[in-house]
């Protein structure tokens, strides 16, 4: 994944995000606050995971499949660019 | 969330095992590992994740709303048993 | 799952889009319409499914573990009222 | 989607599959039998359903984007077979 730096520090950002909900999640089970408040913080850090992996599956399709923006075959293209549709769909 | 010493361990390890895996992914982004290998981890994390909800799911069943365990009523306490087969079920 | 008529309506209607839509994926299939058109149409299906899952686990929870509109433990009342919004938020 | 006649009909058959699960939970909502019942039904559909979704990912790749088994860049035949791999691990 020898991506652009701005491309790294965005995902960097994403992960770091989720440890931070983790954490979260630690010190509310240690603190022994509610379970339905332990459930709805897991339930943020699910959402924070699904659009990470939605943005790592769209950098794999761009940079080690077809990057719709500059692949010179334009039925690629667009096979590429659907597919990237379809899995932002799928993890929103 | 005042449940017992045992139980409050086993989420803490599950938790913390979580938390490790981000930072196992936070250095695959940092040594530019393959996008795939990334999506690989946060896939087994995804399924960690989920395995902490359906204890925490049962964990609130059965101590704010019915344990099948200790419940009279057989009605309530079949209900519950069921709900958190189901629970199981979704979250596998 | 002998609730009100109007309940078991409701999700009757609810099954019966779902059904409706995997006829329309089918006449997808049939008549080779693209890739990327069915799996919008899928899923649209998966999400149908879901809120038919949240509604069908309210249900149970309601009329088979704990109803929080009629039960007189405030304590319990308040878990399964918390049990319905975590299921909602993770199926929503 | 004009792929092969065996492709078709294998995705055909999914999707009918599908909609027959759809009947049985139709009919168990018209029988009244227990919503748990009916909730182990729906969830034997979204599996199904997660299953037809993987095949239609798989078969847009291939035909659409990259075909790993025929694709003469072995970079974009990788990363191709890569993508796959991690549909199917996201969707299993």
């Amino acid at each position: 994944m020898s991506h652009t730096i701005e491309h790294k520090t965005k995902l960097l950002g994403r992960i770091r995000r989720i440890k931070g909900q983790a954490e979260a999640v630690e010190r509310a089970l240690e603190a022994e606050i509610g379970c339905a408040d332990v459930l709805m913080l897991v339930a943020s850090m699910r959402g924070a995971l699904n659009g990470l992996t939605a943005e790592l599956m769209e950098e794999h399709i761009r940079h080690h499949v077809v990057n719709p923006d500059s692949e010179p075959d334009s039925e690629r293209a667009r096979g590429a660019a659907e597919l990237i549709d379809v899995v932002r769909t799928y993890l929103k």
